[in-house]
């Protein structure tokens, strides 16, 4: 998509330290890493997040994670690695093409996530499943 | 697995608010959710994270994931969505089964990603690239 930097990147345009590339995905160290060995990985048919990126890619893609999530942990010898992609703004999405972001973690580094930063309220859960389940 | 808690939650041993289900996964509200609406998604045949996930069952979820994060956004009316997976104890895993994160975000909750926490030195990408294609 024109404007687009990733675009730019899978084109050629713009360079990129690249780890893996196939047919349909290009991997390519963060120039802003969490850690030493922070990947993105891109689908080559733009998508703006997840919520447009076809199944069909994200079959291929899941495997791919996975393969690149061993390679990386073994190449920058971590202890653990994160798997994280961010849809829209408020989740943290900078570049508006599909990313999934493949992060070495290591047993020092410090870094906390949020969890359990909200309770629930009595009867709140079943609330929120009906919700949930009216969009599926 | 026997001792597994997601096991047993698949088994129906521990109750869970349920959003989904199929013959391969199931989705379950987190009890301790970084946000309303932080949803597990969790294959029914026992792995331990990523890397011994079989590439079929990551195929087949990542389009499960992907319908979940948009019922989910629309359910508690999100403004985004993480979707997060933590492998091995210092990337944040807790519960040795896999389970993917599916985290609502909204404009106003202040949580922040540790994007850009490190910089690399002159060389280092393409050492560190190296290393990893070692391994793939």
């Amino acid at each position: 998509m024109k404007d687009c930097l990733f675009c730019k990147m899978i084109a050629g345009e713009i360079p990129v330290q690249k780890v893996y590339e196939d047919e349909h995905f290009l991997a390519f160290l963060d120039i802003h890493p969490v850690n030493i060995g922070h990947t993105l990985v891109i689908p080559k048919v733009h998508s703006a997040n997840l919520y447009d990126t076809t199944d069909e890619t994200l079959s291929l893609l899941a495997p791919v994670i996975k393969k690149l999530a061993i390679a990386i942990k073994k190449g920058v010898s971590a202890n653990g690695i994160n798997i994280e992609m961010n849809n829209e703004a408020s989740a943290g999405q900078i570049i508006f093409h599909t990313h999934i972001h493949v992060i070495p973690r290591f047993s020092s580094d410090g870094f906390k996530h949020w969890h359990g930063a909200r309770e629930y309220r009595d009867g709140e859960m079943a609330e929120i499943e009906k919700k949930v389940k009216m969009h599926l």
